[in-house]
C-alpha cells in the first residue's frame, strides 16, 4: 500500500503511480476542495465525468459539522459523501490558524471558538489523527502551523513546533490504511525552509507535504521557495503542494517536481461568475457576453463548453439561477484536470520542457491569484 | 403535428400520445417548470435522466430577462437553454396578474411593472403571442386573465376577457409549429366554468388548459371544478391542468382525465429541504434524520435515492451546500414523474381504478399544499 512509483521524468518534472486503498493516483494530480464533504455544487458523478481522481475534504470543518465520530459511525467519509476514489484530508491546522483573533497557540496545540456557533474547542496533533482517523481518508497530514510569512520572527518558533508535532503525529497515528504525510514549513526564508525539509524528510513517511505557501507571498517567493525545498525532499515519496491551484502555478510547481496539489480556486471562481479560458479569465456576468454564442472554451471538453453559449451561462448568472455556478465548476475544475493531463502526457512523451513556455503564456491571463485569498479567514 | 392519439382509458381516466416537433409526449404527463430557462438547481442532462419529457418556461420572465428577441436571435429557447425535448410556454398572464399592485388591466392588455427593476411594460394578447413566437416553444398559451376565485363578481368579467383574448390571440399566431391551447377560465363557479369550457373547446385549438384552478380554492373546490369542466372539453384534445402538481392533485387529476400538468412544487420543496416519500413530506433539515443511513425513499430509482443516506442529505442541508437542492430536486421531480409512469402502466394494464386508493392512501402524507403557495405574488 502507498507504493509510489516514479514512470517517467522530464528534468524535475515527474510523473508516477501513488497507490492507495481506494485506487491508484496517477501524478502530478490536482484535487478539488470538497470542505464539507462535498465539492461545492458539483456531485460525484459530476466529478468523475470531469476526470477528479482525488478529492480533499478539510478535518476542521467535518469535525465541527456534521462531526467526525457521526462520519465514522455511518461508515466513513468514503462512504459517506459517497466519493469511491482517493481521498485527502487535511489536518485542520491551516483552517483553525486562519480563525486569527479566535485561535490561541501553545507548544501543545491549539484552543480556538467555532465560526459557527462560537463554542470552544481544541486540537493537538493526538487530536486532529484521531479526527483524520474518524473520517478515514487515504491520505492524511500531520498537525502543522502555518504562521505568516511577512512574521519572519516568528517563523522558526512554528517551524520548529510544526516538527514536534508531526513526530507527536507520527506517534498518535494507529491505521495502515492511511498514509500520513509530514509537512515541511518554514515560511519563505531559505535557511528554515531547507532545515525544515531535511527534518520532514527524515520523518520517513510515504509523502511529503509542502505547507504555508500560497498565503501572501508573491509568487517569486513561493517559486524560490520551492527551489530550496523541492531538492532536498527524497526523489521515492509523493510531494504535495497544499492549497496551490493558478493555472500558473500548476506549471510552475509540476516542473519542480511537485506531484499533488489541491485548491479552491476553481470551483470559488465559478461562483463568483469567473471561468478559465484561453482568452484569460472570463467574467461571464459582463454585458459583452449577453449574446455571445461561443462556449467558455472552443477545445474544452466538458459537459459545459460542450453544451452551452457564454450568453446562456451569463443569463444563468443574471437570473441568479445556481445552476451557474454546477455549470462553471464542471468546466473550472476540468480546466486544471486537463491542464493536468496534458503535463502528464508531455512528461511520458518527452515534450513537456518545450511545451512549457506555451502553457504559461496561453494560462498567464488566468494566472492572477483570486482577489479574496489573503493569509487570514480562510474558513 | 400536433396529433394526439388516446392509446388506452380507465373510466375517465386516459393515455394518449401528443406528438410535437420535439418528440412525441406519452401522457398523463408532469412538466418540471424552467421558469428562467432552466428548472432550478438542475442540468438538461440531470433532466433527461430523470425521465423528464415536457419542460415549462414562463414567458413573464423570459421576456424581462434576458428578452424574447434575444433569445430568438440566438436561435430560440430549445437552443439557448439546451433542451431538445417539447417545451410550454404559458402566456405571461398568470405572473402579471400575481404583481397585484404592480399591474392594470383593462380590456385591451395588461400594464404593469417589472418585478426587477420597476420598469413599465405592456402585455396583450397579440403581444403574449409574439413574445411566446420569439421563444419558439412547441406549446404556448392563450393570453388570459386568472382572477382570483374568491371574489366571484369579478370571476365573470376576467373570464369573458379571457375569451375575447383568446379569439385574439389565435388571430396573432402565425407558427405551424406551435400547438396554441385556449384556457378555461370561470373560477369555482360551475356555471362559468362550464360556459367557458363550452366556449374555449368552440375554438378547436389543438389542446385546451384549465387555468385559474390552484390558486387559494380548496382541493375540494378543485375537483369539483374538474368534475364540471372534463366532461365538457373534446375527447381527442389533450387537456392541460395549469400549475398543479401535489401528488394527490395529479391522481385526482388523472382519474378526471387531465392529461398534462405542469408546477414548481417539486422543486421550490426541494429548496425547502423537503423531499416526498412514502412516509410522507420529510423535512430533512430535521435532527431525525442525523443519523439515519436510508436514502429518501428505498422505493425510489433516482441518483439521490441509489446514492445518498439521509444523514449525508441533512448534513448539506445544515452546512448550506447548494447540491443539497440539486440532489432533492432530482428526487422530487423524479418522484412525480414516477407517479405519472405508474398511472399510465395503470390505465394500460387495466388497474387503474383499482390502485387509486392505494396511490391516495400512500401519497396522503405528502398532499398538503405548500405553505407558501398563496394567491398573489407568484413572480
Amino acid at each position: 500500500m502507498f507504493e509510489f512509483s516514479i514512470t517517467a521524468r522530464a528534468g524535475r518534472a515527474r510523473c508516477g503511480i501513488f497507490r492507495t486503498p481506494h485506487g491508484d493516483l496517477l501524478t502530478p494530480v490536482f484535487a478539488p476542495v470538497g470542505t464539507q464533504a462535498t465539492v461545492k455544487a458539483l456531485t460525484p458523478t459530476q466529478l468523475v465525468e470531469i476526470g477528479t481522481t482525488l478529492v480533499l475534504a478539510n478535518t476542521y470543518h467535518l469535525y465541527l459539522r456534521p462531526g467526525d465520530e457521526l462520519i465514522r459511525d455511518l461508515g466513513g467519509l468514503h462512504h459517506f459523501m459517497q466519493w469511491h476514489g482517493p481521498l485527502l484530508t487535511d489536518s485542520g491546522g491551516f483552517q483553525v490558524f486562519s480563525l486569527a483573533d479566535n485561535r490561541k497557540i501553545d507548544n501543545e496545540g491549539v484552543t480556538f471558538k467555532s465560526h459557527i456557533d462560537g463554542s470552544l474547542h481544541r486540537f493537538t496533533p493526538e487530536k486532529s489523527i484521531q479526527i483524520q482517523e474518524n473520517l478515514g481518508a487515504d491520505i492524511i497530514m500531520a498537525f502543522d502551523e502555518c504562521a505568516d510569512p511577512t512574521d519572519r520572527s516568528y517563523t522558526r518558533i512554528a517551524m520548529e513546533r510544526t516538527h514536534r508535532w508531526a513526530e507527536r503525529s507520527l506517534r498518535a497515528h494507529t491505521r495502515s490504511d492511511q498514509a500520513l504525510f509530514g509537512i515541511v514549513q518554514g515560511g519563505i526564508d531559505p535557511e528554515l525552509r531547507a532545515e525544515s525539509a531535511r527534518f520532514i524528510a527524515s520523518l520517513g513517511t510515504p509523502g511529503i507535504a509542502i505547507g504555508g505557501l500560497s498565503v501572501g507571498e508573491t509568487k517569486e517567493e513561493m517559486y524560490a521557495t520551492l527551489d530550496v525545498v523541492m531538492p532536498l525532499l527524497p526523489e521515492d515519496r509523493p510531494r504535495y503542494l497544499m492549497g496551490v491551484g493558478t493555472p500558473e502555478d500548476l506549471i510552475e510547481g509540476v516542473r519542480r517536481g511537485v506531484d499533488m496539489f489541491d485548491c479552491v480556486l476553481p470551483t470559488r471562481l465559478a461562483r463568483h461568475h469567473a471561468a478559465f479560458s484561453p482568452e484569460g479569465r472570463l467574467n461571464l456576468m459582463n454585458a459583452v457576453y449577453a449574446r455571445d454564442e461561443r462556449p467558455i472554451d472552443a477545445t474544452c471538453d466538458c459537459y459545459t463548453c460542450r453544451t452551452f453559449s457564454r450568453a446562456y451561462l451569463r443569463h444563468l448568472i443574471m437570473a441568479k439561477e445556481l445552476v451557474a455556478g454546477t455549470l462553471l465548476s464542471i468546466h473550472n475544475v476540468r480546466a486544471l484536470i486537463r491542464l493536468m493531463e496534458a503535463m502528464r502526457a508531455a512528461i511520458q512523451d518527452g515534450s513537456f520542457e518545450a511545451q512549457v513556455p506555451r502553457w504559461l503564456e496561453q494560462w498567464q491571463g488566468n494566472a492572477k491569484r483570486h482577489a479574496s485569498t489573503p493569509w487570514r479567514n480562510q474558513v
